[in-house]
């Protein structure tokens, strides 16, 4: 199986809804360092997983969508407690509806899964991949 | 699949028996950067894989028991190579033990997976993952 | 010159002022991964700049006053551009005091000089030093 | 399931054939810092997954043949678009040859895979994976 | 002293003149993870360094003419040894004369410093720091 | 100023005495990820700081003496707490005293400064620096 990560971040606030959140309940931030990595089992004409350059700029455009926000305050995830493992999800399923529209370009049809993670800090991540 | 990563670190001393480890035969040290792993396919009613609290608590008490020794002189370890590898498998087990003893909560029972690293080096770490 | 650096972290939400800021007007955030630096000329008594345990310690205390907050709701930052390198100078002066009042213990007395690093992505980082 | 991993790195020149490599069709060059994981389902004789030393060294042989080279005037990629992805798979095909000949030593022959990761800068890259 | 720094980086080939090079003087290639510190003892009036947007906008502009290029055959490098150390101060001078020229904004001329750091590798950096 | 930094690693045990050490009394250890930055003014008559191959088999070397041992036992630190601010000086002037004998060539000899920084996790280092 071949692969390819890309890495961009997204600066943003929330709260979270639940005793177990402890004092992250109260609003905060975070900076999310997000890998993306998009993965086939055969490399395509050009001998690439993907053109990284166009992968580059998909991610980027979905996490512009989340950047500098407050994620509170964002109508579609109301009521949602926006983890970092639900935000990893989040990002995963919009890149991978990018690889069908054809964002990526035709040979990225060929790709057969997404993981993402996003590093929250130097000492905890969350991911979530699945297939395309 | 989602995953949550929290890492801590250990720093022990250690030798090992076998012609193939050269040097590493004498008494020497490491300093283990651990990250450890948690999987689970969906995620439970926080939203989250576990809490992050709780898993980081729970990696610092297993750590706790191997920090700062000598593991040579460490009665559960007499007669083995404490190899990176080795110690990986013995974190993970006991990490899979306190979420079986409900350690990281009720919810946590939803873990299917645990995987644990240890980086020993900037260029060299090694690892253990099992099924819960 | 001697030093040494410990490391720790915050969340943070805030907000900024000002045209040159751009989208970071909006309500945002940021994990900061702060590295501060203590450093003296010779090493005390026990071979050491300061006590690294009591340094970490003293770090994670004064980043616990900011820590899981809203910076635009706090008090002591009213009508102030919470910038990275802004926050670097208050935790480096926070520091100092607490050096000056011997949390650091006695003989971190012959400390002279500290520098904070507030690393907000992997692409971007902001720092301030100073002497005691 | 065990692994361990480790890392060198080599520094090439190549240049990329077809429009979707923008910029990349120019001759350039990249480091490539590359992470070889060999791994397996139980330890060896000595409570390892194999000899860190020999696995070092073997890296190191196979990256010597690619090392202070520009591939686009390497016999063997004649014509061959030498993108990342396609050199996690020469090398980590290489170290699986080397496994099988013996050169990592008796035991790594219970070696069951290895995955070779080539991190190009600070956000990108490419690996490949197979099994032995 | 404040200081932020931003990262950026280049892929690009090169060979080196003179025995003390060894293999690097053949035709090889590098990814250089570039490092730029920009340092002034007070803040501006909007209580930053330096906006962060120019000045990473500024760094990837003086970037862009060395990036994907072969240095050997870059004019102005004619009969020059392109060391990571020299490059760094091709890069500090060229971001030095865009402050100089207003292009980080008005308040940037009260920087007083800029250091630029060139990684090459997991193992090895080079540097050249200036006043402005 | 003009600086190259090399980068390589040890594996030691150790332990500390005086209270201030807690459970660091009891014999245990460290990898040291160990940083030399060598410094100068002007680059040399090959564009160079000095010969990055050069520093990196001097900082080997240095190395070599203090890896794989039992710092308790290691006669020249009989009586001294072997903490890693200690180290830092004690590697730092084993490179300068290379310098001057000239192990890092005939050129090295206008180097101006040495700094060394051990990291002994990924939260907490220390280092020292010295003139030539």
């Amino acid at each position: 199986m071949f692969r390819i990560t890309v890495r961009d971040h997204i600066m943003v606030a929330h709260s979270f809804r639940g005793e177990v959140f402890g004092p992250a309940q109260r609003l905060h931030g975070a900076t999310f360092v997000v890998d993306a990595v998009f993965s086939r089992p055969e490399l395509d004409a050009d001998n690439i997983v993907v053109d990284i350059g166009l992968a580059t700029q998909e991610l980027g455009a979905v996490l512009a969508d989340l950047n500098y926000r407050n994620l509170d305050e964002t109508a579609e995830f109301a009521g949602i407690n926006t983890s970092t493992e639900f935000l990893a999800k989040v990002i995963a399923d919009r890149l991978a509806a990018r690889v069908h529209a054809g964002a990526l370009g035709a040979a990225a049809r060929g790709l057969t899964g997404i993981a993402v993670t996003l590093h929250e800090s130097h000492v905890a991540s969350a991911g979530y991949e699945r297939s395309l």
